[in-house]
């Protein structure tokens, strides 16, 4: 049978990543609690394609996926992607592994337990020179109270449920769990699934006491990523689902002078 | 060229529903105010298939909606079922029709003005008595303050962005600006696209003094639509993007009495 | 702590649903292969609200979901919804459990083995008599080939992804698994993940073969259904996501008898 | 009223972008046939802040949308980018603008007409040497036959509706009519809104005795922008919604050598 993929090509443009888009399963990965955690994900698998081939081998991916469902780590990616490059013959390697995390967290007063959700990802990378470079993502709620709107008001103050997405490159292992109590710290409140009335007193008051901008929440989690010497990138930024509009309120901090373009968010 | 849709089927089995689904089309739809205004749709056009056809004629669809694009009215809606009903040899034909809508709004203090998008839809069916059935639907967001995070806190209160989806049946022509009108009314303040630093103590405030539930929104809502002789039938839900949670808080009412099963919102 | 939910209200306006709504937790549901499966769901959880109560105890619904997440059964969401009406004084109740649902496939010719996604959902109702009305959901990824065009066309046909949306009622337990073989077989060749290329050629001629119109599919699914005397009422859709439009093709059939309104899919 | 926005910040850490984010507009754009096109935008608007400054002025954004949204051609974003660095003391500015843009096509044989939709995109940014960096981004849907299925089978092959994401910068002014072209003639065959059957042979014959992979598409693409001297720059994504497969296949080519990093597509 003609494998049509694997014919010369004439056209003289390499190809940056080629590969899978999409593809939903179900994986585990490390928990700092519980050891490991079963979640369901959406992954993206490319590798760059030498301007001499017509095609890449697409079923590869799935079956290289299917092996390693069983553990994703950020030591499995780095294999991952090693594998990706040997049996692609390709020199780059890309992998993106979106999944949700949840974690028990108890309300603060009342101690009920209820699972939270937090939205994470892997962007690992691997080129040339065969490091991989690995990014993790977390998206936390929060919620946020508006300085500006209590200050000028009589009573009350608008406020509103926000979304913070952080990025981070690190050198010894950052667990997920950190990032999100990073990010929690810096809100006017942190959000709960679960609240009884005495909690309720407890977080309204909270976050009243302690009204924040897009911009300060931004700024305070960039303070504290600068001065954490084991993180040596980062991107941080933070929506507010404005209560008073319909559209948010967004700040974006990155490590790196001089950014330009967009992110594409 | 032989016409595969218009051969015999032995199935035995009539179809409810046959057609196009998410078509993107720019449409023009009436605007109280301004008379006309120009916006873009999400549309789906269905008939039904008698047994003993193979298949509809897909095409059609377009076409009549390529005619009918310069005037999506109650009105015009009305003939585009009569007409496909005819084109497509049907007993039955519905059409959906999703767009946002655009109205001037001035910032309550200072007057400044800016243009509030409300998401709407036109749900058209035409049965074997050719009279049209015409649901509208708005979509409107909305502030609302927590009463019992007010109550039991020494300061402050929750509040959110919220959404109400209102849809309606009457009598006489009933506007989108009317239907959107009583729902902000119910809300424990309306939502602005452009608020000053006077307008946000105002709206601040106003929602502050005026907290409301989920339940309490939908109740007031639905009081309202239930005294209007005009409105024959309605469903209204409200959906709090709770600033405490992850997930949302929702309450609904609709008119029929022992209403069973899932809306599928 | 005053409790204001508790409070009476004066409205004389019950309210039909109320509750949360998006909440997203780790679930493990039947599966009959493997006995149990870990997955993770997006719920809602309704209750309705006689008009002399001000609110619903929101927390409640958290607190039960946690209980239950360990097996989310027809048995147990039976259970689920007594335990709401009782703990949240209600005279029904209703939840909403959506997930992706994976099932081991090998490819048809080279036997390699991958994971197929399937969204399902489970919508169960308690309403006065307390008996549980539960509907089972699967949507299933099909291939379709347009006989239209294979036939007018010299050579070739267009073929696409499409998704059939199915819902049941019945009797004695349907497993997840059966209802999508009933649909796979219906459509002109049935979707895998992992393919090379001997299944690749397969799938292919297999397709071919085998065109079908969306309303042949939804027809052919109907007419099985109809004669299963296990299923007590069904809904079956399905959408062509055309490869020569930026539209869908859709058809729809439903075992109720002069259904009317929109289903706002 | 005090100035909260104004107060001095301490935290030494500048704000590379903060606005507004996700607001709906209905807005103009050129068209190239007709003039001008009504249509309807999502739209984000960010500028620097210095680490001096507290926060910024959200409201000032939408009253510079609301002047502008007459004309947002590149010309005005320009115009836009430099008042916003005015109105907000800043030193970058940032505007993002998408939008559904409609073209009138003719059925190749037949000659109906309808409206075909392409999702666009304006990305403009200007630093501090006060020089926009203007985008412009198009989604363009394509049909796409796989040259594999067709050598291997011994009848068919299976084809799919792709998309397309073109991103340039250029000298002179790149009509989206001229873009959507090249990525049009790329294609096993292009997409239509309206086909007839004489149409549907024509495009199922055009597209099978054009097969082409991914690789192909975005590498034939990536030729004519490579060859095109106002082209300065361009990333180009080819996705296909496999008809055998639940995910995608996916190719990527940008004229940037040495790209790493997700693009967060």
């Amino acid at each position: 049978m003609e494998d049509v993929q694997n014919q010369k090509d004439l056209r003289n443009m390499p190809i940056d990543r080629v590969g899978v888009k999409g593809i939903k399963y179900p994986i585990t990965v490390l928990d700092k609690t519980h050891g490991h955690q079963q979640t369901t994900a959406t992954i993206n698998m490319y590798v760059d394609l030498p301007h001499e081939y017509k095609g890449t081998h697409m079923s590869r991916f799935i079956e290289m996926l299917h092996g390693f469902r069983n553990e994703m780590s950020l030591k499995s990616l780095a294999i991952i992607l090693d594998e990706m490059k040997k049996q692609l013959n390709a020199q780059s390697a890309d992998i993106e592994v979106r999944f949700p995390y949840f974690i028990e967290k108890k309300a603060p007063v009342s101690g009920s337990r209820g699972l939270m959700n937090y939205d994470c990802a892997f962007h690992a990378t691997s080129n040339a020179d065969d490091k991989a470079d690995i990014l993790v993502e977390v998206r936390v709620p929060i919620t946020s109270v508006c300085p500006c709107s209590k200050e000028i008001s009589e009573f009350g103050a608008h406020n509103q449920r926000g979304e913070v997405r952080l990025m981070t490159r690190f050198k010894e292992l950052l667990w997920i769990e950190d990032m999100i109590a990073t990010v929690e710290s810096a809100a006017s409140c942190e959000v709960y699934s679960i609240l009884k009335r005495s909690d309720e007193k407890l977080v309204t008051e909270k976050a009243f006491s302690n009204p924040k901008f897009v911009e300060d929440i931004v700024r305070d989690i960039a303070v504290k990523l600068k001065a954490d010497k084991n993180i040596t990138w980062y991107s941080v930024s933070v929506e507010n689902f404005e209560s008073i509009h319909n559209h948010s309120a967004y700040a974006y901090i990155c490590s790196d002078q001089g950014m330009v373009g967009f992110n594409d968010e």
